[in-house]
């Protein structure tokens, strides 16, 4: 596979973001969804900021309020034994389930960059999209955007203590947003909405985590709204021994090819190494699976998708295809942005058909 | 609350239930749904059946299997360490999470028994709804019935290695039935339709058990063919120390008073007993609570209640109002049926407003 990445990768890292507060940092501009209006390449950046601590022993967890519309700011001393701060994106409480989490050391939002050329970006002085409901206080995470026709829909994953489910906006503009509420119940997020309709229906992919039995894996549903979805079929699951052995979930949009529905995938393995593959979907029944990546189409190798606030992680939101070559604009190590060019011919010539 | 327990209880125990094969055992006639059907009460039956083992140390799993449409069986031994056979509902791999299973030891489907007098049931010999597709081969789960002008909505837990969902099916004749496929995603379950549009919407209670965060608690949905859902928003939470602090989830299908919709729904404790409380929602917006108990309005008292393959149950799916008079159908300690009357202005003057 050859892999074109830019030479000015990352494209945009947190110290080219402002923050939106003082006395906050952004420590992520990553896993952005990707938009092409008025002929400028739009990222709609998942801006991740943390307040500044002073204290090293001091964590402070950040989290909208819907009433006051504020952040509140929880402090919590690192020497708190009823507390778990090994992972760095998330707080545990250590007397609750392993896999569950109390609070988030960020709060995420969105925000556009945009660039003529797709290589150099300037990014918007102010949040696109901020937490707005009780259903976001702890923040919206990795848009995805779908165009259809002259809308686009602008979904994410809306994080609070009720659990992490799928929220939705559309614009025609990218200044006035419309809300949808929340588009897929918890525990459910990387949400791809095909762009166009199949057989009369919209589809999604979409990514549950279910608690009482069955893995991260990704299903497809139905629609004849965008808003309100239904049969929901599990589409892909899991490889044992393989790079997406741990957890897999849609990421880029969907786009079409000759041969079918391209998404290209995260995979990730039990130690969450998270690498991109491909899945081929039948261009008229994208339920219906012909082809899959064995090997990732493209994993972490460089140094900045290697080492950052979580390492090892290439995750795509979203990609511009242009004839044969697809520019796959790209999270790397929940951190930057990158982009890389790829041939579709190649990445559909690499799939192993079932 | 006067509580008038049937004589009959229980009205339907497992010996009343012929097995659906001469090789298996009913150990649950439980959690019906209840429907109104041609003068008569219906009430939909999950019937719960195991492989006889005459092997003390082997354990069979019943396994659907959707291209044979037969039931594959597996054995397992109880000396095997690597499995956890402590709740007789599930048996769990060591090896996993503690919250998630990795078989059932019965297989559920839809069993009908008809009335004439709401006491004295007469059941059908063959099952009415049986698992048909790679969502259901664990078995379909606690049914309930939302009839919507001559067409009665059946919908009930799909579970399989996939995850549990809800499924719905639909009949009008209860001898016909047409599939609907799974209208919500793993985790969830305890759906429940509400029996008219409210303001143009459907609307349903759903009770999703995310991973990352959140409880298992009550969340709505709006949708305006019953096939697709969305705008979820959390609606019901646990109660801290209370007989609903562990899981809650929607009980009977909501109906109508004079001062809102009433839902009987169960709560648990961490300790696993299930008693019934009621929530008054709001006629016209069924996202608003208007009251809610603060005592259970039924709690396992009664022997049958107590005892029996999952003991302390008390776990409604349907009722029958006349009047004041709200008969309360009900599984028993995930075995049998039994009905209590209650009278809907008690319940409603019982409850605390918000």
């Amino acid at each position: 596979m050859n892999i074109y990445r830019y030479e000015e990768n990352p494209l945009i890292t947190p110290v080219d973001v402002k923050p939106h507060r003082d006395d906050f940092e952004v420590i992520g501009a990553f896993n952005a969804g990707v938009a092409t209006y008025n002929s400028e390449t739009l990222l709609l950046l998942r801006v991740a900021e943390r307040p500044i601590s002073t204290d090293p022993n001091i964590v402070k967890a950040p989290i909208f309020n819907p009433e006051t519309k504020q952040l509140d700011i929880i402090n919590l001393r690192r020497d708190d034994e009823r507390y778990d701060f090994s992972d760095p994106r998330v707080i545990r409480n250590r007397t609750q389930g392993s896999s569950s989490f109390e609070y988030l050391t960020s709060i995420s939002y969105v925000r556009i960059a945009r660039s003529k050329d797709g290589h150099h970006f300037t990014i918007d002085d102010k949040p696109f999209v901020y937490p707005s409901t009780s259903l976001e206080t702890f923040g919206i995470e990795d848009p995805r955007v779908t165009q259809i026709d002259d809308t686009y829909y602008i979904y994410f994953s809306g994080v609070s203590p009720a659990g992490i489910g799928e929220c939705m906006v559309s614009t025609k503009d990218f200044v006035t947003v419309e809300h949808h509420g929340m588009i897929f119940h918890p525990d459910n997020k990387d949400v791809l909405i095909f762009p166009e309709k199949i057989n009369g229906k919209y589809y999604a992919l979409h990514r549950p985590s279910p608690k009482s039995i069955g893995d991260p894996e990704i299903w497809i549903a139905e629609s004849d709204n965008l808003l309100y979805w239904g049969n929901h079929k599990h589409l892909l699951g899991l490889r044992e021994g393989k790079w997406d052995s741990g957890r897999i979930g849609g990421g880029a949009v969907p786009f079409k090819t000759e041969k079918g529905w391209l998404e290209l995938y995260h995979g990730a393995t039990k130690d969450h190494r998270y690498c991109m593959g491909a899945v081929l979907l039948d261009l008229n029944d994208p339920t219906k699976i012909i082809a899959r990546s064995e090997q990732p189409v493209m994993e972490p190798e460089a140094d900045y998708e290697k080492k950052g606030f979580f390492g090892d992680v290439v995750f795509s939101c979203g990609v511009s295809v242009e004839g044969d070559i697809v520019k796959v604009y790209y999270g790397v190590a929940d951190t930057s942005m990158a982009c890389a060019e790829l041939s579709v011919k190649e990445i559909l010539d690499s799939l192993v058909y079932v």
